[in-house]
């Protein structure tokens, strides 16, 4: 017999996997299903690039650079500078095959097999996934619906710290909370990393997913203060409804994570040679996509979350960012609610599929009664969410 | 002071890359330099390919399928069966991100932190980039010019097997050596696979590339005998001209391996939407654009090969398949004269960027003398490369 390794068998299953085949179950019946459940955004790319697959005159499709191709590094150095960056060049970014590539590659220039890397249940599930392929240990340290999954106390932290931990993870805006950390949050996780030697990983896909006026607070902030220390993970996914196309960013300061990033990524030739020239047009975006962009999910999450306070029995803290939240609901067990929903349930033809929360949690048991929403259908089809949700958990409460 | 992981240290830099800063220079001085160092040939991808760019669409690039895009699988599940391999399902493939993930993570499937895979020096560069990024040990088995580089004996390949060899892998036709084995080689490690319980990884992405009227063996003909065992590793980039548009494949009957596969995919999100739109249509390519490419390589093939032979001192087995050869040379350094190459030779304002074999060992010492070509330009410009071999290979004894 021969044996597949255990570090394969220890790369979780995807949680959301679990009731893909009850959704195409509940299809096949005729029902309409409503995806909730994945950061697949309904936005349309930007016409400008849609625009280079139109015109696309090159008769050979040849591998792209290792580093990322010339043209999308010099306009993510622009866009990078304009945030308010001027020192950031393009020896600080690789070009990663999706925001996934730049994580994996952030565990795996951090830590040894065994390692820890800290970070904030509940958390984007496939950290699990990434960490696992590496040998690295997430280690969570708990938020709470009640604080808004806001960061706890820099002595809440220091509690879960050991030897092994090597660096601190947070995604700022949050997925899967919506969270958006204030300034000072931030700057308690640079303090502890200063303070304890780590290494702290931003993942800032959601960046210019803020809502209610607030300013995202971006590690690039920090960069100079702890050069050796801090590192972003980016992706265009989310910012240009690119997220078929796999283009992510990984930077630092640091020029030995630079450099062996560069080898890891020589080594996997290239990212798309189609999908990072589409992306290089990225400057040529007009602020209005984004202006409209913004105004659809701030009136998206407040048709949400307006909506869930009228469900008797529904708690949400107020999203602040990205397009998720972490929803309580008035019962024990959301798997089998979210599987409910899908088998027994349909509001004239029609049900959801969200995502059950405790895939967002390592730690055993908590988040059994919270379900992930995300928000990436219009305004419509949210408030029809709303009544599906209402009359769904009547229905539950009713057959439990 | 934080310390960058010792595994990601241990990625090693491209061997080819230190080249890259003389050929750039060499390339401002108005020098023409050919590239013959990477496997990226100059034939037009196929336009009924092209043309989905062309007539795209779709309004937003959302993500594709973790598994692989349904129409890319069907076509690929047809490919595989019209090969003669008709137990083929999709539950069998797995879409990667080029062949390079697919390597990886079969690395990943196979081997514990530690635990070595055999393989045939001169082998692929990058198997070592994703060897150290996985914590897998690359154990090397020599193969010889004399022979073709066709595998040694059982015997010998024994000698090397140890308690933590997990699998072997071999790359069939070979890059970089152009061998293509015979079947009874495949048999050969087929019968150790079994003898010792280990997997057996082949790498077929230039499957179509074998010359002289040869047919390649592929592992697919032994997936029922050793279905625990055999893993194939494909990739769309050299059958289509598609390397930038990263689609690889990951095959096995053994169903935890493919589930893990699925996994690792889940957690990665998604290969690329519009570079597994354009590979779905991959039985549309009609057989004109293979019988055209497969001439066409037969014939650089050819005129490499009788010039190469025509040069004092110039050793090369006969290429029998892919698109590259190793060329032994009569000088001690073929990584100074790779560079001479760049540097202090053209010959008429033109010189040529070849990759020297030291790279393509992993025993220390092993190909000082030897080249990797890639024939990936045309007949014309390989005739120029054979005059600038010639004469700079004179200047060089010249000059040392």
């Amino acid at each position: 017999m021969v044996n597949v390794s255990k570090r394969l068998l220890s790369v979780p299953a995807s949680p959301i996997r679990k009731l893909v085949p009850f959704a195409q179950a509940a299809k096949k019946q005729g029902v309409r299903v409503y995806h909730l459940n994945i950061g697949d955004p309904d936005i349309e790319t930007p016409d400008v690039m849609l625009n280079v697959l139109r015109n696309w005159n090159k008769k050979t499709i040849t591998y792209a650079r290792s580093h990322g191709e010339p043209a999308l590094l010099e306009a993510l150095k622009s866009y990078y500078q304009n945030l308010g960056y001027p020192f950031i060049d393009t020896s600080h970014l690789v070009v990663t095959l999706g925001g996934s590539e730049a994580i994996s590659m952030a565990f795996l220039a951090t830590t040894e097999v065994g390692d820890e890397i800290l970070t904030f249940e509940p958390f984007y599930t496939n950290y699990s996934s990434y960490a696992a392929a590496n040998g690295t240990k997430i280690v969570p340290v708990r938020t709470a619906s009640s604080d808004g999954f806001h960061l706890p106390s820099l002595k809440e932290i220091e509690k879960k710290l050991s030897k092994k931990t090597k660096a601190i993870l947070y995604c700022n805006p949050n997925n899967p909370t919506g969270t958006v950390y204030a300034k000072k949050e931030v700057e308690m996780l640079v303090t502890l990393a200063k303070k304890y030697n780590l290494f702290l990983i931003a993942d800032e896909v959601y960046r210019e997913y803020v809502f209610d006026g607030r300013k995202q607070t971006s590690i690039l902030s920090y960069f100079k203060k702890i050069p050796q220390q801090a590192i972003l993970v980016d992706s265009l996914s989310k910012r240009y409804s690119l997220c078929g196309a796999r283009v992510g960013v990984l930077s630092s300061l640091n020029r030995e994570i630079m450099a062996g990033a560069l080898r890891i990524a020589q080594g996997r030739l290239s990212a798309g040679l189609i999908d990072q020239t589409m992306a290089s047009q990225l400057a040529k975006v007009p602020k209005s996509y984004f202006q409209k962009v913004h105004q659809e999910f701030q009136k998206r999450r407040d048709v949400l979350y307006q909506g869930l306070l009228s469900i008797p029995g529904v708690s949400v803290p107020k999203p602040e960012g990205a397009f998720y939240c972490i929803v309580g609901l008035p019962l024990k067990d959301s798997e089998d609610f979210c599987k409910f929903l899908l088998t027994d349930f349909n509001l004239n033809g029609e049900t959801i599929m969200i995502a059950p929360a405790s895939g967002f949690y390592a730690s055993r048991g908590l988040g059994k009664n919270e379900v992930r929403i995300a928000y990436v259908l219009n305004t419509q089809n949210l408030k029809k969410l709303i009544q599906i949700l209402r009359q769904a958990l009547i229905a539950y409460q009713q057959k439990n």
